[in-house]
């Protein structure tokens, strides 16, 4: 198939780099990766992650072809299944109802970073963490403490205490 | 039209309220409204505006016709074009165009929330108060300074402190 690859990664191997463009989306069929963006003072931020049947991207740079604010890195040996710009357009005239299901796949995407961006706000540090392992439990079994304090936006000594906690009181 | 209503609000009117079924998708022909969530200590955190030609709902609870998360009410007087569900079906199976558009205007909020959380992560407030008025000048003149802050998750004396050292330094 023209504009779409069938590729494998290595663990720490890069699939987008903070300042390129971002040339394709990816859906996972083997892996996990991290999307996170390093700030100013070099701190690592994580974004989002991605498993097996997501897709993952740096869906801003995608679009507008302009140079991608995040990395996407491998967590895991990973393999994806790439799709071009221009291979999405033809597949979106093809089969219209892809138009549906991207609509909708992107429409939950978006309601989950509402629902993070009023958590991060309105609840503390350890209900967030329940919440993160609640609704991602393959996700927290198989990415290290330090990216989930670094998703939830904590220092990995305050995750390692919110742990201690949460197993103290079971 | 069936299942699509346009409707006026007075100011501080709701058109979704927490708890309740968010049964319409809303266009706003003129007016300007704001999305909140009311936590377990009652305080409000504000999660979007919209003004002209914006959509605004309380999407979780409209695509699952679900109790709504988030208030939606009017900071100003308000006329909407409000489409039920059914009727956003209908729509998109006559003209499957509307699918294409809806998926674009969601994946540009989509990253505009992702590009908030790493913000809200990474920036001090004073930037996150500088890059807000850039992307929104519209919403920043027009909305009450009391819910900017909470946008950006800060107390409104904190805003008023940034914003004092902002006009010092011009």
């Amino acid at each position: 198939m023209e504009n779409t690859i069938h590729r494998k990664y290595l663990k720490g191997q890069y699939i987008v780099q903070q300042g390129d463009i971002c040339r394709f989306e990816s859906f996972v069929i083997k892996g996990c990766l991290k999307t996170f963006y390093v700030d100013n003072e070099g701190q690592e931020h994580v974004v989002l992650f991605a498993i097996e049947n997501w897709w993952t991207a740096d869906l801003g740079s995608f679009l507008t072809q302009k140079p991608a604010d995040y990395n996407v890195q491998c967590i895991e040996d990973t393999e994806v299944i790439q799709f071009s710009s221009d291979k999405m357009e033809l597949l979106y005239q093809e089969i219209p109802k892809l138009e549906r299901f991207f609509r909708i796949i992107i429409q939950k995407a978006f309601v989950a970073s509402e629902k993070r961006i009023v958590r991060n706000f309105s609840l503390p540090a350890k209900e967030r963490y329940i919440e993160f392992k609640k609704t991602y439990p393959q996700i927290e079994q198989r990415v290290p403490q330090y990216l989930i304090a670094s998703y939830l936006g904590i220092t990995k000594e305050f995750l390692s205490k919110i742990r201690g906690q949460i197993i103290a009181e079971q």
